[in-house]
């Protein structure tokens, strides 16, 4: 962390002056990208996440060709069911598929719970190579799923509209599914402090499903593991937590010990502003299908985003992941907007 | 409407005293009920529509076996494409298809703007032939898609997680965009109308996409035609908006001609109700997972949800539609629940 030479992101993380806010997209390496299909062609999804010189060189791709602010290493959310014991199929362009999931407390019980050292040593290992390619142009993200959206997955055992039989487990059995979020919680801290000392210097929370929860079964099933593992993990290096559709989650989120918080293109720049009273910094929020537009809309439209946000305490990103059909110059345009983005117009927050 | 015997729906609508609060469920009559699964096995999707006497029995259904305080007749929102000329397929748990999508300016000027009483006559039938056989138990629902949800059809051509092609269209080709949005807005105007000519006493509006849109372009693609029909067709009859997952959207909408707005879960009642200002007649906001849990809790829950918006000017209805998935006895325990509160213990508001 000592030698970056564009430490923007942590900067903005730890509410530092910046010159301009930094940049990176999420999901920045991968299906967009042609060099990555390429490796897509040749090798599996889960052998391109288990090699480290192929999940690297996929990290390191944006980096080099789109000129983003950050790298995130690439890797699954669904790493940590699999180091639990539980079998995870990924069909191209399908989505995940775990045929064994959770239903009783024999299955919980029968979760692997240690070790995740040794299991995911693959992503330590892909971290500590991406660190040392990196040669400290920018900072390196790691990241895991929240506990909530876990158990979505290892629930319900695939993508869902509703995820109602992951919903139903936790209504009906409440006991059992705290038991299984407190699990993947522990499981959780214990892998993003290893990724730490492997080489990330801030990591992210991805809570995908969260804004499928009401307020009430978000602040039962949901908030306490977020805030478990953003106490815990930030002892170590700044953390970042998103949970996507949560927009009433944002208020008492800015409270809590992450660095930083993740907003969707829901919820305007101001909105989100007003509810986190600038504790925190914040991150998005750009409607991934936006890309798509002209490329002078693109850059329009990252200009009031930035406006809106302010300069400061602020990260410029998607509000989800990048759709797999925006083209790249598109990608690029974005993010040489937001390094244009002229700081004499800047409303600064800071 | 002069002769209803349970006459709380639209009472509630007018911002009138009522007793208790009214109850439906958003997909009453439709598949979690084995009569209509008995239907289905008969008759495909597009013959129960298009058969009056198919479509008002099984509108029927929910009253008889259910006890809900409204009918909705059972139809489908993709009836408006085809009225305008487009092929709509839908394959039984597969979602709608619509194999010649909307591109081009000469695919919106070929798509048909008149004769909607006449082409779609089959659903002004079933709602004469229902109201016939309500016989004044309850009132009876019309509906329509919004302009923005149908145009995601028609222009994505089936459903998706993030609507990707129909925003680029909007995005790169906003003229078009806007043209196709108002000829939608025109002829659902004209089938709404018909619509309460031929007996409904209120009808919906469900925008079940609008909550993929940023607050700027919910005001720019979505809002502007959701008024349009609202001052429109509320000449007629109370018109409920339901613009799903768009909860910025609420403090606008309470301030239009609407009647009614429906909420989903992701709003809390009393964060509802503040961002409506006690404005308007509220509908919701059960989710339609927590029907999975045991009867006990669904009780509990819903004393909390009425505790929440208070009895008046308030429907009890869930937040999305019912699932497939959900036991009759569990629907039939959401409606008794509301039936059940005690007007001693309620919250009043009006």
């Amino acid at each position: 962390m000592s030698n970056l030479k564009n430490d923007l992101l942590l900067r903005a993380l730890r509410g530092e002056a910046v010159e301009r806010p930094p940049v990176w997209m999420m999901r920045q390496a991968g299906r967009y990208l042609p060099d990555y299909i390429k490796l897509r062609n040749q090798y599996d999804f889960f052998t391109r996440v288990q090699t480290p010189e192929l999940a690297s060189a996929i990290t390191l791709q944006p980096v080099d060709q789109v000129g983003v602010d950050a790298a995130i290493i690439f890797s699954d959310i669904l790493v940590i069911p699999q180091a639990m014991g539980m079998t995870v199929l990924m069909e191209e362009g399908k989505g995940p598929l775990l045929p064994d999931v959770i239903k009783t407390k024999a299955d919980i019980d029968n979760l692997v719970t240690d070790g995740v050292e040794h299991t995911l040593k693959y992503v330590m290992d892909a971290l500590s190579l991406t660190k040392q390619e990196l040669n400290g142009r920018v900072p390196l993200i790691g990241f895991a799923g929240a506990p909530w959206t876990l158990l979505c997955y290892m629930v319900e055992g695939k993508g869902s509209k509703s995820f109602d039989k992951a919903k139903q487990f936790c209504f009906t059995q409440p006991e059992l599914a705290h038991s299984l979020l407190q699990k993947i919680t522990d499981m959780t801290i214990t892998y993003l402090k290893a990724q730490i000392k492997a080489g990330a210097d801030t990591v992210q929370v991805f809570d995908s499903w969260s804004g499928m929860l009401s307020p009430a079964d978000f602040n039962n099933f949901a908030r306490p593991y977020l805030i478990q593992i953003a106490d815990a993990v930030s002892e170590d290096a700044p953390v970042i937590l998103f949970p996507k559709g949560s927009w009433y989650a944002l208020e008492g989120l800015s409270n809590s010990s992450a660095a930083g918080l993740g907003i969707d293109w829901t919820v305007t720049p101001q909105l989100a502003r007003k509810l986190t009273g600038g504790n925190i910094t914040l991150q998005g929020n750009f409607d991934p299908s936006r890309l798509l537009a002209p490329i002078s809309e693109i850059k329009k439209s990252v200009k009031e985003m930035i406006d809106g946000f302010g300069t400061q305490r602020y990260i410029a990103n998607l509000g989800h992941g990048i759709l797999p059909n925006v083209p790249v110059d598109h990608a690029r345009a974005f993010v040489d907007a937001v390094k244009e983005y002229s700081m004499t117009t800047a409303q600064q927050i800071a």
